[in-house]
């Protein structure tokens, strides 16, 4: 079958991998749509370091056991055809649409959709989920959106870690996938003033139309100087952006960390104590975050359609990935096997 | 009156500082304890640091105002006996024996007693209170274990912070007085688990005494290869400790960050991204908190004799200042004027 795979810090075309075959509890399925992710992106041009820093944060316990020297799958932002359960397995009926968290159980283990030399992930015509973790896409529900079910729980869970009041002033911080996704999770949990910072006027313009009240534009000097929040949302991820909110932040500001820094960073941890801040670092989502997520989508509360800024098929994987280099024409580009 | 001050970074013994005269709404007070800080310590060697973050943290807002080229009157943790009110200021009976969170409530606005080239702190025979804030100390407290309720108080807050639940493990890193404060906090709030680490075998002994049920020495390696706690108490303050509990803690964890590092620090955000771990900067405390400390003292839940490892009078501060740097002779020395 066709699929797109990693292979020396690119993505390269193939149409030669073996279809997977469906254990017990495993279902085959047809791919209708994947996101492609900032942290792909990441894993593509610094994959070394994404494992070393993997490998030291499990401290033994569990490595990804990634071989960057092989083919590696990609793609954990997807909707899906049932085609097939494997042996003694029920599961939705063939044609169903679905989508799933991008973890797959077998009798191996639990195998994380992300990076892997096995598990094939997205960028994939087909590929394997598990039965029970299915979620079907409720009807109506544009697959291409329902394929977006995974980022937007990354923001929900970001914002549910922050416990905002809907009278409370949210500031984000980056208005990348992450903090598009925090900003429409923001609106749909009834927060009153929220507001967004970028260096990008097509991405402050998103921001709005996902919800944001107010932009500000990141190269016109500190939002901190404008808006007093009591809430942070950091979705940038570069090394310096906290410190500068220990620094600019009013006393007891709770900063959420959303945005994926793998690098070292400095901070003054004195910034953080006159002013008791309160930083918590978010990851990811849990199943009924995303389950949430999905049904937020269904229900219209939140629509993704301004984020989808384009489409590719299997063979254009490659030129998505560079062209995603610039904020200003892409935020999201789905990949339709 | 005599007093001990501050002057080109050494404790110097004065005899000739005047009286201060009470305002309306003010006391004048006889100090009979105060407790030496480490901060004082800190800022006795590196006061201009302190000063120039502190400027920086408040962005203008209000500087310290504090000029090292004069002396400069330190002590805020004291008990002090009432002798005369100000103007139309009702207060406790002169006589009466009495604390208070180290401000000064005057017509030009809030002091804190901490440094300061005017406000007169505990290193003192006299110095002014607030007449709202005084605090009695119940009968039969001794005035010299009063003088404590403000570093008790400290380590209240950062428990308080830490929303720890009995059947919790804390970790407390540093047996320092915050260390040693948060430990005789945690054992009030019947946490089951207490673990205390500390490179000096005299401070664990303390922990011990204070209220810890376990304690690990530092040298023999990381505690976290040993315990598991869900809590964690940084009471050390000095840079590289924050990201050693980002590496080794647990996911999920809860650091509460009580002791104060000026120092610029490198962490690595994806260690505390992957464990989703939150950091709770803490500094100081309520006056609720101050109030609940003292009655923890009068009613014996908490004995700090143990603390108390000297005393000196206004002439011996300079030597006690010295005297503090070694672990295994000091934790706390009282100046009792």
């Amino acid at each position: 079958m066709r699929a797109s795979v990693l292979r020396d810090g690119r993505m390269v075309y193939r149409d030669d991998v073996a279809d997977p075959v469906p254990e017990s509890g495993q279902v085959l399925v047809a791919i209708r749509a994947c996101g492609i992710c900032g942290s792909d992106l990441h894993f593509a041009s610094h994959g070394r370091k994404v494992l070393e820093m993997t490998e030291r944060v499990a401290r033994g316990a569990s490595g990804m056991d990634v071989d960057l020297e092989h083919d590696i799958f990609m793609g954990h932002e997807f909707s899906a055809e049932v085609l097939e359960a494997g042996p003694d397995t029920d599961t939705h009926p063939s044609g169903s649409i679905v989508t799933s968290i991008p973890v797959l159980l077998s009798a191996k283990g639990v195998q994380p959709i992300v990076y892997s030399n096995n598990t094939i992930g997205g960028y994939a015509e087909r590929m394997l989920l598990s039965a029970p973790l299915l979620l079907p896409v409720p009807n109506g529900l544009d697959l291409k959106h329902a394929a977006l079910t995974e980022p937007m729980a990354v923001g929900l869970h970001a914002v549910n870690k922050s416990n905002i009041e809907p009278g409370e002033t949210a500031l984000v911080l980056g208005c990348g996938p992450i903090g598009i996704a925090i900003i429409a999770c923001l609106r749909v949990r009834g927060v009153e003033s929220i507001v967004a910072s970028d260096f990008s006027p097509k991405r402050r313009e998103l921001a709005t139309a996902m919800g944001a009240h107010q932009t500000l534009d990141a190269a016109q000097g500190s939002p901190f100087d404008i808006v007093k929040p009591t809430v942070v949302f950091e979705a940038i991820g570069v090394p310096g952006i906290i410190d500068d909110v220990l620094l600019r932040a009013r006393a007891g500001t709770r900063l959420v960390v959303a945005g994926v820094c793998m690098e070292a960073d400095t901070f003054h941890p004195f910034f953080a104590i006159a002013k008791e801040i309160n930083v918590q670092f978010s990851l990811a989502y849990g199943a009924e975050e995303f389950a949430e997520s999905l049904r937020s989508l269904a229900e219209g509360e939140i629509d993704v359609s301004p984020l989808i800024t384009g489409e590719v098929g299997l063979d254009g994987v490659g030129a998505a990935f560079d062209d995603l280099a610039d904020p200003e024409r892409h935020c999201k580009i789905l990949v339709t096997p």
